[in-house]
């Protein structure tokens, strides 16, 4: 099933560049600087669960698609809030995901999941509805498998390093095990505050109870919340981290005085704050961040536009990332100009800033990462990590920003099995872009060489300091 | 003039594989669930009138460019709302189409036009201002003939539902007269409740009074009014509707209280209502027209942000619909949140979704009809029905919501003799896609043909209920 | 370096008929309606200067991608405001430029100055960081030869006429001396009335003196404003001017009573004008300049959507115009109704339409010029003057504008060296396009010629009465 020119342009002059390219750097060690995947999997290294639990039932890339066909997630096994009882036979939930497999085709889902069942697993047959019990068992039967443990494919999947997301008061318990282990492979936290930074989340007061827990510091003012965020980047800073992120609505940037921002935190802690104060509130961290990245040198990655949560039935039935995360429209130029200004020009500092507005790529994101030195562009990120995204991505950036202003491919995911098809994705799909342009002689061979593992490898490594 | 290979990209590879799927549903009968056709053509089944008459003076796409070029409607025939004298000849009118036909070179009107002319008509030379009153002559010809009455067009053309647009109070008698005649073709109505939904339009009252006599109802309050509506759905239901439709500024939603309908409608009738009033009732309205089609089972259909009559010097002289509707930007994540959370849920409820702002397709549209089972995204519509709008819309819809959440192909025209043209068009666009997918392997050949099977007939008669 | 297939696309038959359509209009006239180029240097005609101060030093396309990557603006020469001294050494500078120079790869900024080198200089290798001096040097060489005199370059460049932009106080001095020198290349101005129109700007104050000095009229009040902004018209149309242009932050345009204008201007000429007071005043004196234009004939063209200095840092220390102007989201159809109702439906007036927004491509700005008969749309602007910008610009546009409601192409350039550089660049992305319009049979080869010369030549003498 996995044409060994896929995703190439069918050009016959292009797609021999592209497969040149792609070559050179097919078989690079993968740098996943950014991601979700659960670092317990290799602190414990047991066997994966069954195929339903290890592909569906985690990952909302795949039953969203599902439930908007009509399939509800009870059907699919995915946990209540509440414990009521949901589908808990994997072969029924496998069937159902077998039969509606065609809905991926055309997808990024579908285009990771053929290349992780044919190259992670040996099934050179497409997933139907009759095959499905079949596929079914002989996935279970190789995670059964020492080659399938997670380390085994963490190795043979040639993972430089892996940089999981972690909140301000986790104790990193398992990146500690898998660093005080005889493992070597290189698994690193990357700090995100956002459950103690959004003053109005239901939960935020136990968040800075945790939070006073983990640093050591009684946060019960703006100065401890601080100080104790501070205590915690330096903290994740010795564990390895590189890194830090921030999910927000809009990149709106304020600072306030302490005296204002102090004045917020009282409100939110008595429980009064007002959505406002939680936007200024915001604005006023995403400064902060900025303050402690450029003495830290943690490379500051900010992803905005995230109506998080639209469909409160499911949020409210089932909880958070069930797939009804919707984007809307996002403002930088305004919104990002304080900080920009006052931070935007120090070239030691990083700042990655991540869209889901395609519509910013060419009008706002690629001129300001033209200009200041601080700002790189993040890769074409969540709806828009697929073929047609991350070339229109290219399309749009390139010509203003260049390369070099941007920082290679992040794959962002929970899934830790889809990791080398989403990377070898992006580096067809780069290859393929590099060699239209050489095709069109806007570069020559030798310019995209060398592009080619900037891309895949020299870029992300330089924006990271890895 | 028409090459048997239009549109098809020039690789040979695409181009191959596109031809064949093309083949395959060349044929397959037009399904026309939205446009806007007057069904008195087909009751009446009289000749056509002149070429002037059938092609230009209805048909502001086609009367638009020349007035974007500096001639005046009233050369061009199109009548005044006074009744000011305008140009009566149709010769002269004609004579001023073909020596401006060149300014459609490359525009989705012009190859309509050319497809119409030879395929229906059998002129292979392309219109200009040596052969227009030849062409003129020989359309006119053909129009007097039998094989050119509407009904026998309508066969020829293998149409197998053909669906129009009509007001809640309209007695849909050519509806009734065609259904009562000998003749099978099939002629439904659609639902479209603006006029006595837009309550600050000059004409609301009328509009009212016209409802009260349509439905038996007399309509003095909010709960008399939606019970009205009611009455008038279940009859064009009866008629054979599968649907209805919103034309509206922006997609907000919000349910009000009876109280605070009932107060609005109060104030409408007493002529007081405010801007922000008709706001708030159009969205309730969205509202209602949701819950009535999740228990009448019509299919909702929702096209927004058109800025109508933005031209008020042509609007005051030549009224509605004259070419001087312009789109704006629109917004649905944070519009359609009320609606979504209460009706998006249904697997039942069919919700279509339509856009004249493309940076939506990846952005809003994809992301919502990618989760929401009620909802699916109707196509490129309108300034965007065309074969780089529709390669677009792939491009930015497959990726995320896949194929099976869109709905297929609408014509929405009012020009009767353009329809084959469209769905040729749009067809050969399909195959086109679809090739460029099975070239480069992101589907394979047999999945490409089913897609193509479903894009040209299967979804759009799942999505309507036809 | 420079194919001759460059920017074409590889697929042969697009490729063969773009090379035959490129070759029929390569060796037109260069007709520049609109640019910075500076008068001056045709006025004294006298060698130009290093190749840093000719190339780097006035150029922000330049030099903004060199800052971006973390070089000081000082080690690249650009003066300061305050005279604090700044890197003197022109060919250091030239060395990190060359050692740079990669940077560049994909960007028309690399594409131009590819072109410049080898078909100006005669340069046949990539600059870099080895051969930046050899490079120098045979730059300098040539520049003080005969040959590469301004006038002489402008000669054989074959620019046919060349429109500067300047100052309503200007005097056109250089103009005049170039009309009573013995040399007969045209170089004509644009009047831009920014500075006077801008009451909040620093030095208001100053360039209405300037105003009253420049047209005589004692500007004291919104009547005289009016009187000496007519009178500088007038004037530039006595020197060869063909057109004006306004840059403005929002395209909001609406007609104030001359009461509520003065009480503007008043406030204006005591310091207490609003924010509110200099968006009314501006989209005023869009209404204003329309009308003036109705009268005058002189073409007007609105260039919105850019954030000026967005980076204060660096327009505090270095001024304006230094690459740090970034676009906003812009919105046409509501803001530009006001103006378009009162002047849009004329046919003699041409009103010239940019954006840097390119989302509003197909969404306002195709379907406005597509119907208003005074509005037409000016080329890919800035950011967007590139291959792929050009690209999106005619697939975005033409569907619904078609060809002939744009204007050819401006090079909107202050750096004389890149104009043939940019009319050949923009010349071979519409053979390319229009190629691929024939290849895919949606224009025919005569209708692909036609166009050509109209892209390259007729619309623009058209649009700018020239």
């Amino acid at each position: 099933m996995l044409n060994q020119d896929r995703y190439f342009d069918p050009n016959p002059q292009v797609r021999e560049i592209a497969r040149e390219l792609y070559s050179s750097v097919k078989d690079l060690p993968i740098i996943s600087p950014h991601g979700h995947v659960d670092p317990r999997i290799f602190a414990e290294n047991t066997p994966f669960p069954s195929p339903t639990e290890l592909f569906i039932i985690p990952d909302h890339y795949i039953y969203r698609m599902l439930y908007s066909q009509g399939i509800p997630l009870e059907e699919l096994g995915i946990p209540t809030q509440d414990g009521t009882p949901v589908e808990k036979d994997h072969r029924k939930i496998w069937q159902i995901f077998g039969k509606h497999f065609y809905l991926y085709a055309g997808t990024p889902t579908g285009a990771w999941l053929t290349h992780e069942f044919e190259d992670v697993f040996g099934i050179t047959e497409k997933l139907n509805g009759d095959n499905a019990q079949e596929i079914y068992d002989h996935i279970s039967a190789k995670l059964q498998t020492p080659e399938f443990l997670p380390r085994t494919l963490f190795n043979k999947f040639n993972i430089e390093v892996l940089s999981t997301t972690d909140g301000a008061s986790d104790s990193l318990e398992y990146h500690k095990q898998i660093n005080n282990s005889d493992w070597n492979g290189k698994v690193i936290p990357s700090f995100r505050p956002d459950a103690v930074v959004n003053i109005l989340a239901a939960n935020w007061k136990d968040e800075i109870a945790k939070l006073s827990s983990a640093s050591g510091i009684d946060v019960n003012n703006y100065k401890s919340f601080i100080a104790a965020i501070e205590n915690r980047r330096e903290f994740f800073k010795q564990m390895g981290a590189v890194s830090t992120d921030q999910g927000i609505l809009s990149p709106f940037t304020h600072q306030l005085t302490d005296d204002e921002a102090d004045a917020i935190f009282q409100r939110a802690l008595n429980g009064n704050a007002s959505v406002e104060d939680e936007r200024l509130f915001i604005a006023n961290m995403l400064m902060e961040m900025a303050r402690m990245s450029s003495e830290d040198g943690l490379v500051m990655q900010i992803h905005p536009g995230s109506f998080r949560n639209h469909n409160q039935v499911i949020f409210n039935r089932f909880g958070l990332d069930k797939g009804c995360d919707i984007p809307v429209q996002t403002e930088y130029t305004k919104n990002m100009h304080e900080l920009l200004n006052k931070y935007g020009n120090d070239p030691k500092l990083t700042i990655i800033l991540f869209t889901l507005d395609e519509s910013n790529y060419s009008r706002e994101l690629a001129p300001l990462a033209g200009h200041y030195p601080a700002l790189k562009l993040g890769p074409a990120w969540w709806f828009h990590d697929s073929i047609e995204g991350m070339t229109r991505y290219r399309q749009m950036v390139t010509e203003t920003a260049g390369f070099y202003n941007t920082v290679g491919f992040n794959d962002d995911t929970r899934a830790f099995l889809s990791i080398p098809a989403r990377h070898d994705l992006s580096r067809r799909v780069d290859s393929n872009f590099l060699a239209g342009l050489a095709a069109r002689h806007i570069i020559n061979i030798d310019e995209a060489k060398e592009l080619s593992y900037q891309l895949a490898n020299g870029l992300v490594k330089k924006a990271y300091n890895l």
